[in-house]
């Protein structure tokens, strides 16, 4: 006879941050269009999300994709039950930050290896916490949110492997900033279930595994896989990208963030509770990947929109 | 500090049984030049892989692809250290195989679903295994070995859900027959991780641990995390298809076998051995893509030929 299986406390729901808007179209080659942007956002709300991340304040000189920030807030309905969420590195991107409606919360990104802070932000780990004091200040004193990523948390492009005790390092720093979420990016994507699992752990001894969310790319292809991992470990919070949007900036025509449609699938069968409408992710998914000119990188997505399901 | 993770106890080492000559070739549009066929089956041996599915012995009229497998048969090397399998339906089937050299080892194949069964091999599942009785003695008396199929076993693309338990029959009488080994399939794809391990728990009430495989298709994603899952509970031998070769026939477009690269990357990376040369697959399945028309099925090929590693 069949045993009931001897299963790990898995969360009985999940919160999915989607970064689509941002980090996806980030790292897009085609720049989409603002009223594009506005409708992915909408689209995504009405699928169910309720924490998007939708742009950021970085100089349009390096990121052109995310100029018109400002002009998607604007377009914005404001979400009383639910948070649109901008990156703002520095002060600068907190003075054009401030000047804009629906913000409900704000990103700072730190990094766990050396050679990929000096790389993507120009400056040491230690030095980017000192510079991003006073913008999780100015965050606070207007009542945002303020949630830190930590990249290169399972290896880094140019260091390979990243000590799992940096990772907790850098997580507590931010966590003691102000930080109430500490978002965990495997942004090389080379991560396998073990490491994750050791990461998680190592983190969880800083910071409480409730403030922890999992961040992980699928340029391997193991990111459900890293997710189921740490699932068991108690994190129940996941960011993803609807249809995948986001390449690898590191490996041309790899893929980069895990799609949301593939995460809710692997949720929604374990009985794992999301708030999210599958179906509707699918078709938003489908209609932003035909506006940046290319198909949809969600499996499920495929899957069900040629079933016609 | 890091504590070590509490992990469950994953075998040390997993056999791969590599499908993509057969079950990944017969699911692909173009059918495939013998040439091209030979040269894939010995780049996968010298990848290291020790136990491939080469061809099978069903008529022509329906699969095409695999009318060659004669000629594929006699123009390999012998292979002491390990077997060619091929895929033999009944007695019909058994006469042509028997007119072949370097055999090691028969399929057959049963369904978990009635209406599968019935559409896929016009039969009952009772009257599958009837037939399949004269093939494993013959089989036997070659001293050949004798592998079971179960399709269907985490859902049926005509019925639905399939119950575990169900599995778990068709998997016993398969192994009361004869079969060395009981390869599991989930054919459309649609498990998840909580079915995975109820499915396994259930078939390893009646068949021990130790003779199962998992056979998982990719079409919505979830092959990885549920080869995580049911790794927890000692399967230790696993189906897969270099380049991801084989749609899904149930949905066109849509993905099929697990790659072959990405499961090896991650066992891996979680330190189990697997015996096989991670960059040598890459560039077997690259070409044979190439052959076929598609760009490799396998995300971990794609980063890593992307990144000229």
């Amino acid at each position: 006879m069949t045993s009931m299986p001897s299963l790990p406390s898995f969360p009985s729901s999940v919160r999915i941050v989607e970064v689509g808007p941002r980090d996806g179209l980030q790292n897009e080659k085609n720049v989409v269009p603002t009223a594009e942007r506005i409708a992915l956002i909408n689209g995504l709300r009405q699928a169910g999300l309720r924490h998007i991340e939708v742009g950021s304040f970085v100089s349009p000189k390096w990121v052109p994709q995310m100029a018109d920030t400002p002009q998607v807030l604007a377009a914005l309905p404001p979400m009383a039950d639910g948070r649109y969420a901008v990156l703002v590195p520095n002060e600068r991107g907190m003075d054009a930050a401030e000047a804009c409606p629906n913000i409900g919360e704000i990103a700072i990104f730190a990094a766990a290896s050396e050679s990929f802070s000096h790389k993507n932000i120009n400056c040491s780990i230690a030095e980017s916490l000192e510079r991003f004091a006073p913008v999780v200040a100015r965050a606070q004193a207007n009542g945002w949110a303020v949630r830190g990523y930590v990249s290169c948390v399972m290896g880094c492009p140019y260091e390979g492997d990243v000590p799992v005790q940096r990772v907790a390092e850098v997580a507590a720093a931010l966590y003691r900033m102000g930080c109430y979420e500490i978002s965990l990016g495997d942004t090389v994507g080379v991560g396998t279930p073990r490491l994750a699992k050791s990461m998680i752990e190592a983190v969880a001894a800083e910071v409480p595994v409730t403030a922890l969310a999992a961040h992980f790319h699928d340029t391997y292809g193991q990111a459900l896989a890293n997710l189921l991992a740490v699932l068991e470990l108690g994190v129940a919070v996941i960011d993803s990208s609807v249809a995948g949007l986001g390449g690898c900036p590191y490996a041309a025509g790899a893929a980069g963030n895990v799609a949301t449609e593939d995460v809710v699938y692997m949720l929604h069968g374990m009985g794992i509770e999301t708030g999210l409408d599958l179906m509707a992710l699918a078709v938003v998914g489908q209609r932003i990947s035909s506006v940046v000119g290319r198909s949809t990188g969600s499996k499920v997505a495929r899957a069900v929109l040629a079933r016609g399901a």
